[in-house]
Parts: structure tokens; C-alpha cells; sequence
């Protein structure tokens, strides 16, 4: 459980314990060897002419369905009793928490504590106790003054390609202190203004009743302690709400970290994220907040940049997280490929004991490098963004078949990587990809109270969504959600796991049924489509 | 006051009061003969090569504006202290009563009536008393079943190009029972029930305070007494709401009525709308609902299918609306010019009485012929839609020049005419056309709770608007609204009415200075630009 690097831990758990038995993780080099295949099929010319016409014909067979079944669909829907687009149950399934409130929220409660509490201390620095006035006069501002204006956390034509001016939207005012203070949970006052706004967020949703949402906190791996700090945030706060399922998103910032010397390697990292979970499972009595806590996280996201070159290739010989030393940072497939066995081991070993399992729902495709999606695919159980498919008809193809969840935000890519109109949702919900709408931060995206409606409304008004495709789009985001397999049978109907018409009851979700068989005949047509060609290759190979 | 044509019915008037002094109005030959002139100007070929040249340098010099001053502008909103965005007061300048409110609204009205007042008589056929339950037994349907799809009242796909099929969708459920029992004035239970939905919006808009609206109602000039009902329905149900101004629109059906044979001819449609007007205006105490109805109208609507074509040429040798008795419905420029004669005679007469007066804002240049917007130049205090000023360029640039107000409706000319993307509002507002953002019909376009917040945010998004950009429309829908001279110096400060920046208080209406300043500039450039030719061209005949 101590040192050395972190696939050697599980195995020690396990010695400790006196069980032999192994728990299942992918090796490196079923990882590398994968990687390089997929990379090699990538590029392969014949197999991208094929997926490209694949996907051609894909696009054109949803276009010539819509024509002839549109009406119907529709009056399939209108038979539908008490269930249209704003009853069915739709999850934000990409959120920040630290951006889940609007600008405008944000703003109110800025001022609303400014009025109530100017006096009370909220910080210390250098020994000396600093009130709520006192921060606000060392910035030489009056709260009242204050507007969303020149709180300055919304992404103007400003952060277009550049990620490095959003992230610092996250400041108010460019003021880091009012960061701290409002939209974290370790600071002098335990985070309670954070836990407070998250939670007015929460109540807007359980409101809305028929609105969930999936937010990320932060875990950085700086040190052992801050799960026990977010699990008492959590805790002593309150913040658990019906309607909010909670990720863990992992900034890979290796680098920053060890070039302040706060890390000795990358392993270390690895440790402090992931040591504590294992500590938690295998004895909860010694950590009730962190096991309590983990009862409503349901996955790991990875999150940075992704337009950030790494120089290093991920291979067998690269070095292992211990040996890891460098101040560069690893690259985005070595982050991937070590959360995710990580989290696997977890989960097997935290399935053994009867607890609950994380899901691996990286960023992935937004920017950078299409390799990540490579990464993704060995690994993620689904993904944010996807963007980058749309330059890739091998990887978008494979994406389709094994029908990997794809949470994208569009007015999110709209302010930073790609103009609203080509944005590729449209295309990839026509040609059956299992896309889902998110909000990626309202703080600095959306306008109105409503986040994620202003999103479906955005894309129903610019792409002339039906309702049939709105309603199937916010089906996916329950199914690609870290919900219960409960909650799902309630919100989508008892057999929602089976494919095609079978697993939909559109009494529930408002999907239509000659959609539903529409898709599943689709899908089973190519998957058929490919067999068939396997088999006669076969046969062509046999007869040689 | 009785028989003949409308404008004789105001000297009639004056000469009965035995006051022989005018109230004028531009009589027919003026204006036929100004329509032909500028219809020759816009189809003249070095006219038109001009405009076009200075529509582009004016949308050149108006992006060199933007890179070298957006991040001055921004920095003067941010020193601008207490106002935003979200507090800068917006009219929706174009929305109808009959579709204020947003579909879910209405779908939550009709159950709630359902549920509370089932046994409630709502209505009578043929002597027989029929109470709500029966109302909805006899459509075969249970409103606890009610869904936004089966209500059918939303816009989509099959609407675009289809007005026709655009207007059926006011009726609910397909069922004009429905329409009339929940949209109209005018019913058994003397429009109670439309009465309490616009009340509901209004105490929105009351609520989110920076927020008004200028509902349209209808008067058909079928009969005389709709104006007294329509008043009464008013009164009666306590409309009134201080962040609403109403607009009567008439729609251009006469060819409807004649072929009912409800009307002899066009003179008696214009009586019926016109006479009632004058008889409160010379006598309030008879007319006692109708003349404090008045205080809250602020003006005059023209509206219908402008695709629709008429065979008609109006000339002056058209036959005089008493005269036209033909089924044939008169043209779009033959309604323009009555409607606005009859309104300059009313408001000269209420004027001289210390009344208020009205506004003439017909929808104009949503379809159909570009004529449409010669005859709003000459007639119009502002207008709605004007995207065909897209098509010509002579009748942009005048637009321009003499700054003729537009209200704006992106999202309805996406579900009925244009595509969002190629909208010219953007380009519109780059030149420095005077124009605003408005709704048209939440019921049948919007999505969220807040539909003029759907069509600001909608807009910032796809066009990348800044706050700015944003503010400035905001500010040009209050200045080209029907609010009081009181209001708009409340809400745009003191010298509003002022051109340039002297008449902009940046604290009321976040809008820089900067850019005042340079809308201001180059207005006053274009227009010494041509004068300044104008003088040239004189010295060159005088030389001559």
C-alpha cells in the first residue's frame, strides 16, 4: 500500500488481505499494442474510404427515414399521453461545478453576502483575520457596483482558441481571491459559499423535477488529504442533492506540481488520488466521510487543455509513474491508460465487497491531437466533447459501432474551439452516434436561468431539431448518466437496458418507437454488414 | 361622420364642431407619386450601385471599429458601475397577444382549468349551455393527457414557407373551440381565461423587472362594436400592466369578409375600424371604456401573409375604398396608405385635445414583394420584420439614412422564411440600422420560460455578439417602442432624444460611448457625404 507505483499497490492490498485472487486490470502492453493498432487502422487508406462511406451512408438513410417518417413519428408522439420535451427526464451529463451557477447567480450572491455578513472574517492572511469588507476594499470595490459586466467570468469572442484566457474566467473580477473564496471548497470558511450556491443550484433542479445534472469536483493529487477535506466539504455542507450525481475530474497538471517540487514524481500523483479510495473501501469504518462521499460519486473525468503538445510517445518503454521524474508532463494517453487501470482495479475491488463502481468519463476530442480519441476508446466508458471526430471516419465509424456515449457541449465549443454552425452534434445524432446535450459552464456560456434548456433550445431552434430528436437526445444523457439502474427503469422504463423499440417506453421517454427500430435495424445492419465481410474474407483466405 | 369615405369623416367632424381649420394628411396623389419615385430610385442602376458601395463600406469601417475599439468599449462597460446586460431595460417590440405566452404555459393553463372548474359553463350552441368537461368530452380527450406534442400549437419544420399552416397551429389541438375558448376577447365567458394568461405574463415581465412588451390584439373592422368589446374585455379583466403597452393590429382579410358579404365594401371595413376611434376621442364621457383603453394603446399594426400576391396596381386611379366592393383584397400599399391617412387625421384631431396619439408600426418586408417596404418608408413610424431590406440595397441604405426603426424576429423568420444563419439582423446592426430584437410568438417559437431572453442569448451565441452589441439593441427597443417620454428618460436617461452620445447615459443603458460615438460619426458623415454631392452636382448644372 505504500511506494512504488500504483499497479503494485492492488496487488499488495491483496497480499495483506490474504487473498490471492487477482483483480483484473488491461496490462501495458495489451494497452500500447492495442494503441498502435488502431493508430495503424487510422490511417489506413482503404479501411477511411470505407468508414467514410459508411458514414455517408449512414448520414443519407437517416435523411431519407425523416422524409418518410417524420409525420409519423410525430403522431406517434402526439398519441403519446402526458409525456412531451419538457417531461422527460434529460441529465446534464458535463458540468464543472465551480461554473454551475450562471453569471448572474454568481453575481446575486456575491452581493447577497455583501449586505448580510460585510463583517465576518473569511479569510487570514499572515496571521491576521480579513472580513468580507476588507477583502472587497483591498480590490478597491463596492459589491453594489459590481455587474456581470465587470465580474468578467463570461468567455466573450475573447477566448476563441484560446484556453488559456477562459481558464482565467474562473476569476471574478480577475480577482483569484474571490475565486478562492466563493468557488472552492478549501478555504478559510470550509467552502461553505461555494456548498451554499451549489446547493441553490440543486434546489433550481429538484424544481424543475425532471432536470439532473452531473457536476465534476476537483481532485489534483497534490496531496493525501484533499479527499478527506472534499468529503468533509460534502458532508459538513449538505451539498447531496436527488437530482446531482457527482465526477471527479483530475486535472493533468503533473507538471505544474512538480515544478513547485510539491510532487517527486508522477507516481506520487497516482497515489494521492487513488490511495485513499482504496483505504476508504477495504475499511470505511476509518473513513466514514470519504466512503459516505463516494456513495454519490460516480466516475473520474480527466480534464485540461488538450491543445497542449506532449514531445513524449507512450510506449512499453516509456517510464513507469514512479520513475516518472521529469518536469514535462506525461502525455494525454499516459494519464488515460493509468486512471483507467486504477479505476478498474477499484472497481473490482470495491464489486467484491458489494459497493458501489466509477465509470471513466474523460474529456476527450475537444482539441489537440485525434490520438486521444484513440485513448478514449481503449479506455472510457463514455466522453466529453467528441469534437474531433468529425475529422476522423475511421475513429467516428468505431465510435458508432461500439456506441460509445458522446456528452457534447456546442455553445461550450461555440466560445472556444468551433463556430456553432459546424458544429458536428447535428450530423453525428442523424448518423445514430449515442450524442447527449451538456452545458460544459453556464458561468461563463449561457445567458439564461435555465442552462441546460437554453442549450436544447439553441440546437432545436439552429438545426430544426424534431421533438422526436429532442427527446432522443435527452434519453442518451439518462442512459450515458452515472443515474441508478433504478432511477433508469423509472425514467426510462423497465427494460431501457435492452436495445432497439424493445428498451423503449416511450410512455416515459417520448422517443418514438418507428425511431427506435429505425436505429437498432440500422446499427445491426452494419454490425451484419462487417461479419458478413469478415466471414467471406475468411473464405477468400480458406480457398487461397 | 357617416357614409362615404374615410377622409371626409374628419371634416365632417370639423365641420360639425363648426371648426373649419385642417387636420392634415398626405393626400393620394402625393404619396402615389412619391411611391413612384422611389420605386424608380430603387431599380435605377447607378442608385443602386451607390447604396451597395456605401452599405459595404459602412459594414467594413464598422469591423475596423470593432478590432481596434472592442476591448475599449468592454473596459468602459466594466467601469460602469451597477449595470449590466441583465439590468439594461428591452422592449419586445413585436410579439402577439394571442401567442405571449409560451407553449407549456398555455398547456398548464388549460389543466389547471380543467382541474379546478370542470363543471364551469364555458360556452353555448344553439341555446345548449356547455360546460368545460363537455368541451373537452366532445374532442375526445382528457387535458390530464395534454401533452406540448399533442397541444401541436409549436412551430417546426413543416411551417417553413407555410404561413398557412403556420396560422393553424393558434389553434390547440387542431381545435378552434379551444382557440376560441382560451386565445379571443370575445366568448362566453367574455375572454376570461385569455384575460388571466396575458395577466400571468405580465406579472413575469412585472417580476423581472427590465423587461417590457408591446402585445398586439386584434381589431378586424367586421363591426363596429369590436372596438367596445375589446375595451371592455380590458377594463373589465384589469389587463392593465405597467410593463406592457398594447398595439392594435388589423389584419388585411377584407377579401375574407366581402366574400361572407359581413362587409359591402374596403370604406366600411376602415369605418369600423376608424369611425369608433374619432367618436371617443370628440366624446370620452359616452365612451368611457374605450377612451381609457386608448390611454394604453400606443399604435397601429398592419398584418397578414405578406407572400400573398394582389393583382392590384395601386394608383390613383385605384377605386376609393367606399368604391371597392370587389371580393378582390386591396394591396399590401393600398391598406398602408388608408390605415395611415386615417391614423395622421385621428391623431392631429387627439392631438389638438391634449390625447394621446399612435404610432403606425405594420409588419412590412417578412415576405412577399419588396414594394411592401416603399410604402413603409413613406407611411411608417417603424416596422416589423424587414428582412427583404436584404434584397436592395437603395431601400437599405434609406432605411439607414433616415434611421426607420425594425423590429426584429430572428427565430420566427427561422421557422417560416429564413434560416437563422443567413438572418441579416447581425449585418444589420453592424451598418447601423435601427433595429431591435423581438419575439413574435412564444407560443409558437420558444422553448425556455423567458422567450426574450431566448432571442437575446440565441443571437449573443450563433453571431457572437458582445455586451455591446447586445446593450445597443436593447437601448433601440425602448427608443423605438410605444413607451412614454418619462419612461425612456428613466430607462435611457434625461436627453435621450438627443443624436451622439450626448443622448446616451451609459449608467441607464450600458452602452459605450465609444460606440455612440462612432454610430453618431458616421451617420453624420453619410448623410454630409450626400448633401455634400447634392451641392457639387447643383455647381456643375449652374456652370453648365
Amino acid at each position: 500500500m505504500q511506494g512504488g507505483i500504483l499497479f503494485v499497490y492492488d496487488n499488495q492490498t491483496m497480499l495483506e488481505r490474504q487473498e490471492p485472487h487477482s483483480l483484473p486490470y488491461p496490462d501495458l502492453e495489451t494497452y500500447t499494442v492495442d494503441m498502435s493498432h488502431i493508430l495503424a487502422l487510422i490511417t489506413d487508406g482503404p479501411t477511411k474510404t470505407y468508414c467514410h462511406r459508411r458514414l455517408n451512408f449512414l448520414e443519407s438513410k437517416f435523411s431519407l427515414h425523416e422524409m418518410l417518417n417524420e409525420m409519423s413519428e410525430f403522431k406517434e408522439l402526439k398519441s403519446n399521453p402526458h409525456r412531451d420535451f419538457y417531461n422527460v427526464r434529460k441529465v446534464d451529463t458535463h458540468i464543472h461545478a465551480a461554473a454551475c451557477m450562471n453569471q448572474k447567480h454568481l453575481l446575486r450572491f456575491i452581493k447577497h453576502t455583501y449586505q448580510t455578513e460585510p463583517d465576518r472574517t473569511v479569510a487570514e492572511k499572515l496571521g491576521r483575520k480579513i472580513t468580507l469588507r476588507q477583502v472587497f476594499d483591498s480590490l478597491h470595490m463596492d459589491p453594489y457596483d459590481l455587474t456581470v459586466d465587470s465580474l468578467d467570468v463570461h468567455a466573450g469572442r475573447q477566448t476563441f482558441h484560446r484556453f488559456d484566457k477562459f481558464n482565467s474566467k474562473y476569476n471574478p473580477v480577475g480577482a483569484s481571491e474571490l475565486r478562492d473564496l466563493y468557488l472552492k471548497t478549501e478555504n478559510f470558511l470550509g467552502g461553505e459559499y461555494f456548498a451554499r450556491m451549489v446547493k441553490e443550484v440543486a434546489r433550481e433542479l429538484e424544481d424543475s423535477k425532471y432536470q439532473y445534472s452531473e457536476p465534476r469536483l476537483s481532485i489534483y493529487g497534490r496531496s493525501p488529504q484533499e479527499w478527506h477535506s472534499l468529503a468533509r466539504w460534502f458532508i459538513q455542507h449538505k451539498v447531496y442533492s436527488p437530482n446531482m450525481r457527482w465526477i471527479i475530474q483530475v486535472p493533468r497538471i503533473y507538471d505544474i506540481f512538480r515544478s513547485k517540487k510539491l510532487l517527486p514524481n508522477f507516481g506520487k500523483m497516482l497515489e494521492n488520488i487513488f490511495l485513499p479510495l482504496f483505504k476508504a473501501t477495504i475499511d470505511p469504518q476509518d473513513n466514514r466521510e470519504l466512503h459516505l462521499f463516494l456513495k454519490y460519486v460516480t466516475g473520474f473525468d480527466s480534464v485540461d487543455d488538450e491543445s497542449k503538445h506532449s514531445d513524449h510517445m507512450f510506449s512499453e518503454k516509456s517510464p513507469s509513474p514512479d520513475l516518472w521524474t521529469s518536469e514535462q508532463n506525461p502525455p494525454y494517453s499516459y494519464y488515460l491508460y493509468y486512471m483507467y487501470a486504477n479505476i478498474m482495479v477499484l472497481n473490482n475491488l470495491r464489486r467484491e465487497r458489494g459497493l458501489s463502481t466509477f465509470l471513466f468519463r474523460p474529456h476527450c476530442g475537444e482539441a489537440g491531437s485525434i490520438t486521444h480519441l484513440v485513448s478514449a476508446f481503449l479506455t472510457a466508458d463514455n466522453i466529453s466533447h467528441g469534437l474531433l471526430l468529425k475529422k476522423s471516419p475511421v475513429l467516428q465509424y468505431l465510435y458508432y459501432l461500439a456506441q460509445i456515449p458522446i456528452a457534447m457541449s456546442p455553445l461550450s465549443n461555440n466560445s472556444l474551439f468551433l463556430e456553432y454552425s459546424k458544429n458536428p452534434l447535428r450530423e453525428f445524432l442523424h448518423k445514430g452516434l449515442h450524442v447527449s446535450l451538456s452545458t460544459d459552464d453556464p458561468m461563463q456560456f449561457h445567458y439564461t436561468k435555465e442552462a441546460l434548456m437554453e442549450e436544447y433550445a439553441i440546437a432545436a431552434q439552429v438545426w430544426k431539431l424534431s421533438t422526436c430528436d429532442l427527446c432522443e437526445i435527452a434519453r442518451n444523457s439518462v442512459l450515458q448518466s452515472g443515474l441508478s439502474h433504478q432511477e433508469k427503469q423509472k425514467f426510462l422504463g423497465q427494460n431501457y437496458y435492452k436495445e432497439g423499440p424493445e428498451g423503449n417506453d416511450i410512455r416515459k421517454t417520448n422517443v418514438a418507437q418507428i425511431r427506435m427500430a429505425f436505429r437498432y435495424e440500422t446499427l445491426c445492419n452494419e454490425l451484419s454488414f462487417l461479419s458478413d465481410a469478415m466471414k467471406s474474407e475468411e473464405i477468400t483466405a480458406l480457398t487461397k
